[in-house]
């Protein structure tokens, strides 16, 4: 069985970003979904994705994991809140209005990286994501992004 | 005359960041350099670096510029700061400990942006640079960073 994944649900047209878009082929193409409460992201950084500091991942893309899960966990948080399930809308897509990411420690090349996104927050078109980074299983950045719908998407 | 950029400084062991070093052949290789007393640099996105509303830059690599032009401040603000140029030292090498990205705006995509950096303070190892980011004019985003030199990095 193939499971479907968040991003399998933006419309063709919001479907494009470099972190989080199915149809950009050049793209990071993460990957998310629920466990539970919580949503959950793996990927793998690239051997040209290191950091300033050899060995570890550049900051950057921790960054861009963190924002495009958001984005994700938002849409599916969107849907699951008002008892929807994936199936029944097209996901609403959203974008930041803020992150914030605390790098707590080098994040090592070459381990699956692993991403939980907890909702804190949801306000009409507003949602608070909270995000953390690990790699086997210590943690090694945080993040909390401030992601608004588009007016565009959904209802 | 060809102009020497802070990321040309960087020793070789500190310059594969997917970001900013000027060795990584698969990253952005951005450059930053001195305009009074601000930091600036210039960056083209690709076509692939679309976000999930069509024209838009994506998040993450604003983010990622932010973080990477920042780091480059405050390596550059270091030796100027002990009143010493970039040819004196090895430019000592920073990494972020946190990033804030305020998303202002869309960043459109096809334009050149334009990063200005401005340091906010500088305390022994610990330096925070705050970040503009505009396109023809208009700033779009808005971040700060608070970097600390490495300790294998400089004095």
């Amino acid at each position: 069985m193939t499971v479907r994944v968040f991003q399998d649900y933006y419309p063709d047209e919001f479907a494009h970003c470099y972190g989080c878009g199915r149809l950009n082929k050049e793209g990071l193409q993460i990957k998310s979904h629920w466990d539970g409460k919580e949503s959950i992201c793996h990927y793998t950084p690239m051997p040209h994705h290191t950091g300033g500091f050899p060995g570890y991942v550049y900051g950057g893309l921790i960054a861009s994991l963190i924002d495009c899960h958001a984005a994700a966990t938002a849409s599916a948080a969107k849907l699951r809140d008002e008892g929807l399930s994936l199936e029944d809308l097209p996901l609403p897509r959203f974008v930041s209005a803020s992150l914030k990411v605390d790098f707590l420690k080098p994040t090592p090349m070459g381990k699956v990286l692993e991403l939980r996104g907890m909702v804190k927050e949801i306000k009409n078109r507003k949602i608070i994501v909270s995000v953390t980074v690990s790699a086997e299983g210590q943690i090694s950045a945080k993040g909390e992004v401030v992601m608004v719908q588009l007016p565009e998407s959904g209802k």
